[in-house]
């Protein structure tokens, strides 16, 4: 509970209708907000719902004022320089307490010998430590949370339940991964022996498992979905770089480097060697092959399959992936031939 | 073990031939069946199969009975109104002991304040349940799960090992939820601070995490299969209603809402605030992209991607998803003249 | 740390240049190599690196000597029948210890009745192994594992941690199994009552489970990934055979069979009772319909759904699956249409 001067004053704000002293009691969207409630609106198209919501009071943005509908005496709104992150900040405000947990080292986890724990830590119930394994400060590791040998966690790092970290993992600071997800498993290598090493891939034989000696490297303010597996590169490092933010049930395979502030949605794989620049988004589904090149700010469309590099700022689609506009034409094409075809 | 004429009591069902003290020792499938099982016969295409099955007794629906074959003298047929029904009920008689898990709260599991449990539940070893979380009467919790904050599941569910449920979560009567997967990870929402808006999603710019404070609700009757990630709301809910049936590693991102009685196949994945509808099957590894709408009765075939609103009853399938016969006329004439450009 | 004359005999390798009293001390690929490290080439492609690797020490084929360039008097040369397998001895010899797990039982696992332990085991904290299982000589299961009543594991099997055995599974010797796989989850089948069966599916409609009685055998050398799920069958098993490699994210449903030595590659999904041959490899993110054959040695290339059955042999990809130069030719005709249609 806080009033809405106090608010204002926390986001910077300025109140420019309403009552500042109403009181504010929860957080919701626009549409689904009730009386006590604060919302926001980022988007000049969302307008009109001024004039319906229930919520008490809305932040928006500074540069809107001028196309702010009649406003209504019961609802207050406050001018913020960027509503989306003024929003973020009253979210934090309002997260409930029921989410944060314990500090300390419970009892009934096991820490390894040479483990370095930082100040502030929160180590919960059935966690594993191994042996040399380092964790940042103000860093919260939920039950049931695995971390290999040596492997270390920067400062203000969450881990939620189930997560597996393996051996000689590096990650960095403000992480998050979410539950049921892998990092540092073997990666998919095998040599064949007794095949016929000119087919696909070497069809026939026997393989051999190659050891996958090397790491996995997550930098700083990566986020990682549910149940992701990130895989160890044989030698050398695979790498996350900072700022990449992973949707569930990804694959990323060894050897991958991802630049910083990409976006891998949805049940994105990777295949091994793969290098993706920065700024780039990989819609849900999509996939890219061993050893192709993505591009800086390039986009790969939904259900896409990446066969063969991708230049920086193109957009690409389908399979294999072709420029977008491309591949649109060809799906005109299609549509007109077969109804004439009819 | 146990007779016939106990079975067909028990299924309310009609010896038509064989002998009805002949002892029963276990199930199987129609091909598989070895003396002393008894098997079943759903569809009336398989009739052929009964000359030859080794199965000592065979469940079949009592319309088949004008277009069954001459009678072995050593099979044993039972009629029943539905024989697929009566089979589920005949293989719950022959569950075996084994997977009965102990009732009663191992003292090797972690139970938080204000937790109330209900009666005859079986919470195993390693089991976290948070504060104030709530477990309904014969819920079976098996080991290394991790119950939330605030969360409640209700009567007879079952939540097989290392499965994660965070805070605030809500699971109704009945619900099954298999190993490996995790409800109420955090929606992938983030606001692009110093991007180009006007960028497909908003490429460039670093993304700041947009707290997500709602919830998951499964209805009654749900069961979800193995490594399937479904995310808590932003606000709001995330809903999955009652009866439906959700197979392997199946995405579902914040704020879908999922109607009643639908199916999704391996693999699928619902982008942020889809509607899916009741009725409705989503084949395997087929994608919804966001805020759309799938209308009851819908069918969207294997592998389609849904980019826009699919009407009540429609098959869809491709991608960009089309109706199922567009589509397939599409196939047909690529294929046309793809061989006459030979 | 090693001499060079000790790798050699190792290796029954012949030092053809350079100081066979040279220290090595790690592994390393070609580009990446250092000072003291040893690598490999396995392709005459790569030749050329052998005149700029910073490698002390390179493993290289019988069969190159021919085309080797001028030998570097700095660079020690190991000729070996197969470099491949030569570098994974190699590999294995500077494996790091700390991968190498405590042995024992762990006072924090839980350890049923009647379970059975072979010599030499590693069984780690907070693993549970239901009664009547049994666990082979030198495997290792690490932590927050569980084994299912009755689930037996061969001798050399590694479990990373948070992998689940559900009841009565079979696995063979020398089985890896990567961090939060499923194997023997329910698999997905209900009656359908009240609905139309007529309809695709049986849209319309409540859904009765149908209990999963049967189990998963997994050989001998098999490695799965991480997060994978293998449900068990209806009735009887399903099978993965000996030497089969299976990637991330894979899923594989009840009463499927999978031939010896295939490659799934990560997130390839394959549908109720398929049978998939030996040698056969499905890429990336395929699909395979139900009740599918795939014959032995055949190739599914990368996001390609197979609706109909594959002949022994043969490439197929796109969706339907076709033969793969039958899909190349539609799309360049595709292609070649849309550019005269603009």
């Amino acid at each position: 509970m806080v009033t809405v001067a106090k608010l204002a004053q926390l986001l910077s704000g300025k109140i420019i209708s309403g009552d500042k002293d109403t009181v504010i009691t929860s957080i919701s969207g626009l549409k689904e907000a009730q009386a006590g409630d604060i919302t926001f609106l980022s988007n000049t198209k969302y307008l009109p719902f001024l004039a319906t919501t229930r919520a008490s009071a809305v932040l928006v943005g500074e540069s809107f004022i001028k196309e702010l509908p009649h406003l209504r005496v019961d609802l207050i709104l406050i001018t913020v320089a960027n509503p989306d992150l003024a929003f973020i900040k009253v979210a934090e405000y309002f997260k409930p307490d029921t989410v944060r947990p314990k500090k300390g080292v419970d009892k009934k986890a096991v820490i390894g010998k040479k483990v370095k724990l930082g100040k502030n830590v929160a180590i919960q119930p059935f966690v594993v430590i191994e042996d040399g394994a380092s964790i940042g400060d103000n860093t919260v590791i939920y039950p049931n949370v695995y971390i290999g040998q040596g492997s270390t966690l920067g400062q203000n790092c969450i881990l939620y339940p189930n997560v597996v970290i393996r051996e000689k993992t590096v990650i960095g600071r403000n992480v998050i991964i979410h539950s049921g997800t892998v990092i540092g498993s073997d990666g998919f290598g095998y040599v064949v022996v007794g095949g016929d090493p000119a087919a696909y891939g070497g069809v026939k034989g026997v393989r051999h498992k190659i050891p996958q000696l090397g790491t996995v490297v997550i930098e700083d303010d990566v986020e990682i979905g549910a149940n992701v597996a990130i895989d160890r590169a044989r030698f050398d490092k695979t790498i996350i770089r900072r700022g990449t933010k992973i949707d569930n049930l990804v694959h990323i395979a060894h050897n991958v480097e991802i630049g910083e502030n990409s976006v891998l949605v949805a049940q994105v794989g990777i295949a091994g060697s793969a290098k993706i620049g920065k700024n780039v988004i990989l819609a849900g589904q999509s996939g890219v092959d061993g050893h192709i090149r993505v591009g800086d700010n390039a986009v790969v469309t939904a259900k896409s399959g990446v066969m063969k590099d991708v230049p920086p700022g193109a957009m690409v689609s389908g399979f294999p992936a072709r420029p977008h506009t491309e591949q649109l034409r060809e799906q005109a094409t299609l549509r007109k031939l077969s109804k004439t075809n009819k």
